[in-house]
């Protein structure tokens, strides 16, 4: 079966079938990738269930999965100048801009209108054997570097780019909205880029203590919205809580004073009032979870105090960078790594996350 | 009655009373000024009207008045450092840092949370015949600028900040939400700075006639919002109409594209919203509006396209720069000055801009 | 003659020819364009004088020039993203990087180590009736902006890049060594970058007459360097006389004080000496004139005072930005073309640009 | 002697004295210090073997020392706003500023020319039992770090800045040349930053041993100069090795790649050339070292190539964040400690830093 193109297909909302697709040869500029580990992101799981991502929507049958690492099977014309070969080992930066727009052209190509994102419809993903790529976005990996690692670098990128926006610096306090993959990375890389404490906020309480040990991060676990309150009665009272917490120091769980930088990775409305309420004067919100389109946002007190709000959109120019982090030991992603499974049983492994069963942090699919 | 301390006092909410107070000495490091020009601002009928802003509460009487600029009367000890004169025409800039904090000493004394500012609760304005600051916050004019220019480098300051903060560019299209005095120096300070097109957005059509006379700025009527519908569905029909008039050409009424940068001087709901729905990817919207605490706003919207929202809290390190530009002829405010009362006639000066008849746009009291 | 392809072509050190080309058919992602105007640059002249510039050496007979605009004649497949149409007017951005190497994605492709830029050794320049392209690198001009003008952004790409190296800012001081074509436009997008105040110093004083109503910049005439005296002997005593000038007010015709930013657009030793001096502490100053390799300078007096030096190579994202500084009259580039040749009349149009003579700014060639 | 003021005078060059001062009462803002440690800097023994640095000439006695750590011992009218109580532990930050002037509002006090900065004529240093300071600039330590590590915070300081202005970010290759403290504490700053790999080039390999454990560098012995080649001549033959020796992988002893940052801690002309000519494009090299006033540097091949050079003196806004770094156990400086010397033992310690034997790194003097 090894030599075939086995493919996890999205049909339609609900609906993933593995199929035998063609292996096509890689055109001018391409790299055919054997893909060897493709984690399952939040996003893959939100296509099955809902069939769509905002204005994204899945109309025709689409192959999932956008987080590998593989090793490149073939090269097609035009490929000398990525100094790759037959055999390297690399991951897979998902999204390939047009390379003529202004924001192509400017340095945040993952702004390019026309960019072709894996398994966002209706762009075909990398959940399969035989994957072609533009060959300059196949990163090389370092021996040092696993192809599980790899395949981890594609949220890790989102860390990467969220703590860069933010601008997180030596001797920062950095305080993180959710301990999932995203939040945990952003935590780790938070400390990688210096940050002198590191806090996660998170409700439920299994996470965090993982967060602990992960990322040595100072803890703090977050009530539940009590229904029928509003959320912003919610969030003011937790961020006065929150606050007390966070002026305490390290060795008292706290990060001794108010973040500098809020790393929202939940989306959830009362986290991103929380962060506009308790980041210290003059600085930054960063907005990486993806939540409702609408929100109540206590953005005048934000303001008021020059605390910055920034987005996120994916990333760009952080693979190279990301690389290196992990082969100098900054940051290790092993960790996050808690199932895997084979690529003939992943509907399985789309079933695992879409349940969270058994404290699952990241899922991996290995060919 | 010159020789004497006239000071506009505000008593109570409502009640501004004209008092002669004590003409007090220069201490360490202070000038006294003779105030000759004062203009009115926004918050200052706010305390009058309302008796306080947010947490800002008129306790106790207060003199009101910030916008201003004078003669150097006398100068007390430790003052040689600010090369100041007796006789020299200085503006003032009203909100003194505590020198000391993280924010004083890092270059962001706007942040100080122990800064004296004319005027805020409980601290005195300048209205008044002499008043004393420190003298390195008198500010010496050249002799090209008047006093009464002078006195508009206080509001002309939060116009320069702002669009520091939006960073803009030359060759940037920059729309301002909001045709008053702060909206129509906000888009003299974007042309200022390069930008290629200004346009500036209001309900009021005849600021809107000034606006396009004053800096040459495309503009565009806004609606007023139906009762009855929710201010988003407002937000999204206008944007999207704002979005194709953005498009046009300049010779057109548009700015040939979206705006890179969008500054909302309106505090409005809608405005907020619209902003961040019409700012390019990749760009930026400052408010610069004084809104309500709590707004509903698409921020996963802006987010998602990295749209930063940025606030500001009045300025700093912007009356060298801002009397440079008046000095040079890049930005002139003296058309912004429409009537003029003397110092005893300050409560109709009030009056004045409360009703705001007239197509009053800057009023100012002079001594 | 016209239909045919007549082309400005170096064959070595010395020797201009005009030969016939073949016509080519664009390929893909290419547009044909048939050049209209075409300035001649010092580079140009050097390669024909001296047969090489540094590392770049003529080896092969090459087409000259890269300051053109012209009529896109033809469209290669894959072009359609561009937006042009045969018909179009545009100006040709001379340098197109590789697309795929960490410049180029991240933004600063002038720094693309495998560049293709026009006329330098070994790719052909603009110089001829039909010049292929990549689509995306040709911008289209707004009917407001002339092909004579549209040739001039590319030495004004060079002045945009270096003010924005430089982040000249409102209210800045802004000194600029040299008054040749470079230098002028550094004055011209200083000031419409928001300068206060632009002063250009040159050796030779007709030169800074034009600068003067130009760009309404403050002169400052150097002296030549007398034989037998060290440069930078030279450069501390004009140091300290220009120090005294520029700290004179602009109604003096000084600066008002030490300038935040000096450009040199001179590549003279003696000229970044003085710039080191004379910059304000915590200044910068950019490098834009191409100086000898190796070159003795007060680098610890400029860095002992956190003085940055930049230099810059060529430009990148300038052209979409430089055409709106144009159609929106923040900057006229007309009064710099003082003369005009016939493309059949190239060689004498190099001689006059090789010769100085008449007080010869900008040389157009147009076809 | 412990209730008397000790106090290590530099009478002139050559000759320091120890005498017993007066002790002074604290003034408006000021705190009194009892001094209990204090690091030798080479500015220190500058002045003692020269009597001077540059234009600082020591024509009074002057008592030296700036890198000290002490006990508050009594507090001065108006102090409360520092939040010091009698008995806090704190690290002195030598430098003053006038809190008045442009540098000092805008954020870079370190440019204030009315800076008082203890141990610079004519100022007195703090090398005495009680010590004088504005008591703002006086920062508490944390229990976890001694007095020891606080005293060490002032070259921090010059690491923290370096990295600040070098802009170094997680992921980069930061190069050091130079292994004293100053370079060392880069190496660490560079690390704790996120540096992915840092190289140290030193003459001295047993330096070069130290920095390999004290900061995991990859380290460069580079060859003395031979007398009667010109400085260039060895700098471009040296780079060529360098260049090599840094592409290799950390594996290997390189870097993997140019270095994105240069940071020259030792003012050594060569090490400034080949800092121009191995940094890679577009990055950045930092002056650390107080060089010679006027250098020979490759400064248009550097500029040509958009490598930035920016020098750095003293440091702003360092010590709060290089106590997080020593808190948090992101930099340890307790390795650099080699030798302690007491008080009334000064004039032995000069002459162990002034000789430099025993492999001397840092060498603190105890009250």
């Amino acid at each position: 079966m090894t030599l075939d193109n086995l493919s996890v297909v999205l049909k339609q909302k609900g609906e993933i079938v593995l199929e035998n697709r063609e292996i096509r040869e890689p055109q001018l500029g391409e790299a055919q990738i054997n893909v060897k580990v493709t984690g399952i992101c939040g996003s893959d799981v939100h296509y099955y269930v809902h069939g769509g991502i905002g204005s994204f929507l899945v109309k025709a049958p689409m192959i999932l999965g956008h987080e590998s690492a593989g090793i490149v099977s073939k090269l097609g014309p035009g490929t000398e100048a990525s100094g790759l070969k037959v055999g390297d080992r690399v991951a897979i930066e998902p999204g390939v801009g047009c390379r003529m727009c202004e924001y192509c052209k400017g340095g945040r190509y993952n702004l390019c209108p026309e960019m072709k994102f894996a398994a966002t419809p209706p762009v075909d993903g990398t959940l399969c054997n035989y994957y072609l790529h533009a060959a300059d976005y196949c990163h090389k990996l370092p021996d040092t570097v696993s192809l599980e690692e790899g395949a981890l670098i594609e949220p890790l990128s989102v860390a990467v780019h969220a703590c860069g926006r933010a601008g997180v610096k030596p001797g920062d306090r950095v305080l993180v909205f959710g301990a999932g993959p995203v939040g945990l990375l952003c935590g780790a890389m938070a400390k990688a880029s210096g940050a002198r404490a590191v806090g996660i906020a998170d409700i439920v309480e299994s996470r965090l203590n993982f967060a602990k040990s992960y990322c040595n991060a100072s803890t703090f676990v977050l009530p539940l919205t009590n229904k029928g309150e509003a959320n912003i009665d919610y969030s003011r009272r937790q961020s006065e809580l929150l606050r007390n917490a966070l002026m305490s120091i390290p060795e008292h769980g706290g990060l001794g004073g108010l973040p500098d930088v809020v790393i929202d990775a939940t989306g959830a409305e009362t986290c991103v009032q929380m962060g506009m309420l308790v980041a210290k004067n003059g600085g930054v919100v960063v907005l990486v979870g993806m939540g409702s389109s609408l929100q109540q946002v206590p953005i005048a007190e934000a303001s008021g105090r020059e605390v910055d709000v920034r987005g996120i959109f994916r990333y760009c120019n952080t693979y190279p960078r990301a690389i290196e982090l992990l082969a100098s030991g900054a940051i290790d992603v092993k960790p996050l790594i808690t199932h895997k499974y084979a690529l003939d049983d992943s509907i399985a492994a789309f079933e695992h996350v879409r349940t969270g069963k058994d404290g699952a942090i990241k899922v991996q699919i290995v060919a």
